[in-house]
């Protein structure tokens, strides 16, 4: 690995050549009276008209057709916790910059001094018609769910909480490609959840949604069962009948997901679980147990974790970007299982294809569909491509865009372009 | 004048090269894993860390030093009315790019769904941590004086209404130089304001601020005086005592206003005016008297006009963008009243220099201070510096700037090079 990120060196990176990390550009051409005159009064009135006749107007005649919200109130952070709605800011501008490098999607960030639900929501929904997409970010659970659901439910743009959502999708595109080099069905999985917090919740759903049936939940104070009297909604969504030991939950286990933080699995589980395990120790910057501690126990263990100096690094980079890149393109609504499950059977398949030479110059001549390479490589062109058409495809198909005449052909063409 | 902006040369305008006019850019590197280390985890979480200790970081390690928010709920849109939040985005977005156009301030709009007072201010303090500054656009009055009120009292950032003080602060200034003119003192003349809505209110104040001691203001139904039983609280502030006619209110006026509409002042007030008048008819785009009819009745009279294919042209453009530029670069928490006499002060002598060529090569060789030219052009690059300077150094001087150390003639050389 290189060597670590210093302090002065990530304060240097945000502060020059200016403060910050994104800036607004002009799209038209302002040097002269007359474009003074078609920017602004008298020539801005025309599509405000066409707007006020009708409200889809905007994708046609503002920003609003490319342009993703990154809202937080910073009450879950990175590993940060709970650093408040300015201190976020350096977070929600560094997303917004991966949105428009990786899926030339324009992105601003809105950092928003308010933690109750009722009051959050508001707020958004009202600053909703500025955007073309929201994408939730740094919300800390159980509120993120209640935020995400209703605003879903009442604005008329994809809402994404992509702590959610984009762990989900990533992971389910590894676990699927896990299954196809170990043999099994992902019917036929017993799964450990380690962890019980917002992307917890929602790579269980996911699981769920994609033929997982045998699912085990744990959280700091064990295996969620029906008998505890601390559940909250959410929790109970995954509840087991009986009670039994952690270390009982994962004895012939086909897989853990790690969610949690290092040291809430260790070599003594490992060692119950399945021949092959599928083991994604997501805990960051330290995984909840090393891929070489794992792999002394089980040799033939496939393993992910949240790095970028491991093999399989499940990276949220790979989604966000690309899903709302197809999200905005056909005007969605929403954005439905049926696009999230769209883009992880997308990202899986592109482990399956040969890697183009660009992407092994920067990862190593190594990378081939197997065990230590189940999921794709950010910088990889073909991301856009494939995960946005797949997207905004099933937007199509799922009665959620807008834009009703798509053509999936020429559409990927058009995203070849783009970056 | 050139051909007048048709409807589907603005469409055109709005709709290519692509929707709107506006576009995040990023301003750091984002080619190598590294890159993305320093942007996002883990060296984010350094200046985030800054940031919590002291939240004034955020203008050292953010676009907040250098952003401000086009903030509207559309509800008094150009001369379009209550056309709502989306269909005002054209406008916001138009804003936004003169910003950046005319002072390189990052500037983004915000379309807010809401009308009542105490939500909108709710919901631009919660967003104010995401901005260096708040441009409120386009809502109507009187909601618009407490909208701005409560925003400057409550939040630490800027915030200033410019449909009201825009045109406060440019008729301030061209009055200023009207009087030298003819001669006269602001402290002597007798005015008429022809209107009462939020910029009228706001040149009235501010009039009075500059040393104007006789105000009439007239709305729809006539002179605003004590017997009216019809008067909000801001229309009250300029009642006289006695009831007239207005006639006999225009009777040896020696400016009159006119923020109203076509017709609501003509020929027969004009007439009994003083000998030398100063009319700004600012109706746009129909002023409420042409320069010819009133040049016919009085052929001494200064006049002013919205439009750019008359003399003195009132255009806001010569103030927001540079008033926030001196406000965003000694993070000033307010712009007072000092801030913008300053700017009223600075426009006021440039128009008594020497023009530019650059500026004679698109207006015309005649622009030399006279009648005929008491303001600035815009496109005169001047303008930045002179402004900006003095309302950057009375925002230090009268002491709500964050920024101590203040060198004006290294920060006006600074702003030289700047656009």
């Amino acid at each position: 690995m290189s060597k670590p990120v210093t302090k002065e060196e990530a304060l240097d990176y945000h502060q020059f050549p200016k403060p910050g990390k994104l800036e607004i550009g002009t799209t038209t051409k302002l040097g002269t009276q007359r474009d003074l005159a078609l920017a602004y009064t008298p020539g801005v009135a025309f599509p405000c008209l066409e707007i006020e006749k009708n409200p889809d107007n905007a994708f046609k005649y503002t920003a609003k057709k490319n342009l993703v919200a990154v809202i937080s109130n910073g009450t879950a952070v990175l590993g940060l916790g709970n650093i408040g709605a300015v201190a976020s800011k350096p977070v929600m501008e560094g997303k917004a910059v991966l949105f428009k490098k990786f899926a030339a999607v324009d992105s601003f960030d809105i950092e928003v001094d308010e933690t109750d639900v009722e009051k959050f929501v508001s707020i958004c929904k009202a600053i909703s018609p500025t955007f073309g997409g929201i994408n939730l970010e740094d919300i800390k659970a159980p509120e993120c769910f209640e935020i995400e659901r209703r605003l879903i439910e009442e604005v008329d743009i994809p809402v994404m909480h992509d702590d959610q959502h984009g762990t989900a999708i990533i992971t389910t595109a590894g676990l699927i490609n896990a299954c196809e080099i170990i043999g099994k069905k992902l019917e036929d999985l017993k799964v450990i959840v380690m962890g019980a917090g917002a992307a917890a919740i929602s790579c269980a759903r996911m699981y769920k949604a994609v033929g997982v049936k045998d699912i085990i939940m744990c959280d700091s104070k064990g295996v969620i069962h029906d008998a505890r009297t601390d559940l909250n909604k959410y929790k109970k969504e995954f509840s087991i009948k009986e009670s039994m030991t952690k270390l009982d939950a994962f004895r012939d286990a086909d897989v853990v997901l790690g969610l949690s933080k290092p040291g809430t699995f260790t070599e003594e589980h490992i060692a119950v679980m399945a021949d092959e395990p599928i083991v994604f120790a997501l805990a960051n910057p330290t995984p909840e147990l090393f891929p070489e501690d794992i792999l002394k126990i089980r040799d033939k263990a496939i393993v992910g974790t949240g790095r970028s100096d491991f093999n399989n690094q499940i990276n949220n980079v790979l989604g966000f970007p690309f899903i709302f890149r197809g999200a905005l393109d056909v005007q969605a609504k929403k954005i439905n299982m049926q696009m999230k499950k769209a883009a992880a059977y997308a990202i899986a398949d592109l482990a399956k294809k040969t890697v183009p030479a660009d992407v092994k110059a920067i990862f190593g001549d190594h990378l081939t569909f197997s065990k230590e390479y189940i999921i794709p490589k950010p910088f990889d062109k073909r991301l856009i491509i494939e995960i946005s058409s797949a997207v905004a495809n099933a937007a199509v198909e799922s009665g959620v865009a807008r834009i009703k005449e798509f053509d999936l052909t020429a559409y990927k063409e058009e995203l070849s372009q783009m970056i």
